[in-house]
């Protein structure tokens, strides 16, 4: 397969911006090694708001059902966040697409780089050397439970539920890729107070059995918590419910010190859609100051999921190159810097 | 007042060792300040099933109601964790003291010590000056909402709820601590996702104007657990849900790099409870090595309840004299350190 078709959806805040350098790079890549990449664009989050009134428009689900790849900016506005009583919300947006798409499990691989671990909160001999691949399932849970307000704003609840159905698929992902790294996988839950996490944790033991290679364990997420900062260098893999998940994973990219670097991929059966960890960030909107590494990186675990891991590898190479020889945004080094779309170009060329 | 009735709850793990040195320094208090104590002990947690087969026997239970405060040690225990199926936990007993003693607001004071900065994983930098107020809300929630596994173990819940009613007490007992200190309030929730996020910040919003002095704001969960580690000097009191709190306390608790000293208070309506935030840490148990100050301040905190602010800070006083003269546990200083005991009673010597 020669020609692929990638949905983007450059989204709110800082999402275009570095989406942007994605495209410049694909471009390159396309040129490179002679493939054909079709970009769709839609609208989705405060921007789809803005201009439709729905956070995901029809068309941009059709863009998204219809391509090899989503291609993902960011989303959120702070004029929504500070308004509870707003009917729509740009979340909404990727919520559904998550739902619609069956991106059932969100990956997100934390790794060290030694040339930055100096821009790490943490002490150099507490996360030199941490490498986590976090296993996020992405379409249940409280997220997606029946939720209810009252007319009068006396009470509200949420539900939080999970099916073995929803569990095993993701569970399985996460003990397969335990198995090609340092074959050990840690649950995180709340099994001493959910009946969810109790289930997590029964269907958990029972898929072990088909992966005795693999040493399974399990923390409770208040203790995961403490674990990241005390010693992260004790999780491989790292799989977990979608509400736990969330606060694990983002407390765990910011351990490293280069939230601006980390991407994600989010699986389904049939789709995938690739996206920055560092969320629209809308005070640098427009600035030129956005990182667009973590965007590049999320475009290399795409080509990765396209069977183009040699152009996934070519580019990984040249984002080193770029952090190397420093080429980088202001939020690695506030001396020396350069702007996205001059990282981008620089990255864009090396290929 | 002269006597005080004082529930004692050794509970698991190293609860019992470290509550001993705290009865040791009530004693003393006693003694030093004309004080009568009268220590009614009750079985919890695991330690409690063992014994009778439940983990919050009603005569513990009516010890408590009838005290003017709880001493509470720790509870967990690793047979009941890594058993998903077992009918009856040691945490139900804790969570039905709080719910039964109405202790709708768990505090947690975070300061740092700048004799001990340098057991933070943190950089110095960051963590210095660090003082935080954390008021998790401690009986309702995700916690003591409808839980439900199918009998076929295919799918299970959790119900998270919450009333108006739970939560305006300790939204306005978390305002008043902000006006005591530097006056900025911030709500933790998850306010894009959760309907119940939202009534959260409804509310806090509403009571805030009768808070002028006090500024507020609002965090999501999954920012707030990056913000703790890239710069927790931003927070000063947090407010926050049942489950959130469990999570982004236990995080704070070890920024500070000094988890062995942070007490807590779950305060009701009638009722309190004071418990050192380490839990039972198992492997520690009858070694002598546990550090007794989180317990130790926990019982300030107490004495403070009790409106005996003078013994609570000659307490304090005698804490921080021992952690100067570095008269303290393994924990806090490998080469040169004292038992459980030892520390025990130098603090209550000082006194
Ligand atoms: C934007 C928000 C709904 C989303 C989430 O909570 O899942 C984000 O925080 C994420 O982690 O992708
Ligand atoms: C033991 C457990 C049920 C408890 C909780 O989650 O509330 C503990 O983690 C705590 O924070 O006091």
């Amino acid at each position: 397969k020669n020609h692929f078709k990638i949905a983007v959806l450059p989204g709110d805040g800082i999402g275009p911006e570095v989406v942007h350098e994605s495209i410049k790079i694909l471009d390159a890549i396309a040129e490179c090694f002679g493939y054909q990449f079709e970009f769709n664009y839609g609208l989705i989050g405060a921007e789809a708001i803005y201009k439709t009134g729905h956070p995901l428009p029809d068309e941009t689900l059709e863009i998204c059902k219809k391509s090899d790849a989503v291609l993902f900016g960011a989303i959120g506005d702070p004029t929504f966040d500070n308004n509870p009583d707003a009917k729509v919300r740009p979340e909404q947006g990727l919520l559904k697409l998550r739902k619609e798409l069956g991106l059932f499990a969100n990956i997100r691989p934390l790794k060290t780089y030694s040339s930055l671990i100096e821009k790490s909160p943490l002490k150099k001999e507490i996360i030199e050397g941490t490498d986590i691949q976090i296993f996020r399932e992405l379409v249940s849970g409280i997220y997606f439970g029946e939720k209810f307000t009252d007319e009068d704003g006396q009470y509200a609840y949420d539900n939080c539920k999970y099916t073995r159905e929803e569990i095993i698929p993701i569970v399985h992902m996460a003990f397969q890729e335990a198995q090609k790294r340092r074959k050990k996988l840690t649950l995180i839950d709340k099994a001493n107070v959910l009946d969810t996490s109790r289930l997590w944790r029964k269907i958990c033991k029972e898929i072990a059995a088909e992966y005795p290679d693999v040493t399974l364990d399990f923390m409770f997420v208040d203790n995961a918590a403490m674990q990241l900062i005390l010693n992260p260098k004790q999780f491989d893999v790292i799989v977990t419910e979608n509400m736990f998940g969330d606060i694990i994973s983002d407390e765990a990219s910011v351990i490293g010190g280069s939230i601006g670097l980390l991407p994600s991929a989010s699986i389904g059966e049939k789709n995938a859609l690739f996206e920055p960890i560092h969320g629209s960030y809308p005070q640098a909107k427009g600035k030129g100051i956005a990182n667009p590494v973590a965007s590049i990186l999320s475009t290399a675990m795409m080509l990765d999921y396209l069977h183009l891991g040699h152009a996934a590898n070519k580019l990984r190479e040249a984002v080193e190159h770029a952090i190397e020889n420093k080429y980088v945004t202001i939020d690695l080094h506030a001396d020396q810097h350069y702007s996205t779309s001059e990282v981008g170009s620089f990255i864009a060329d090396y290929i």
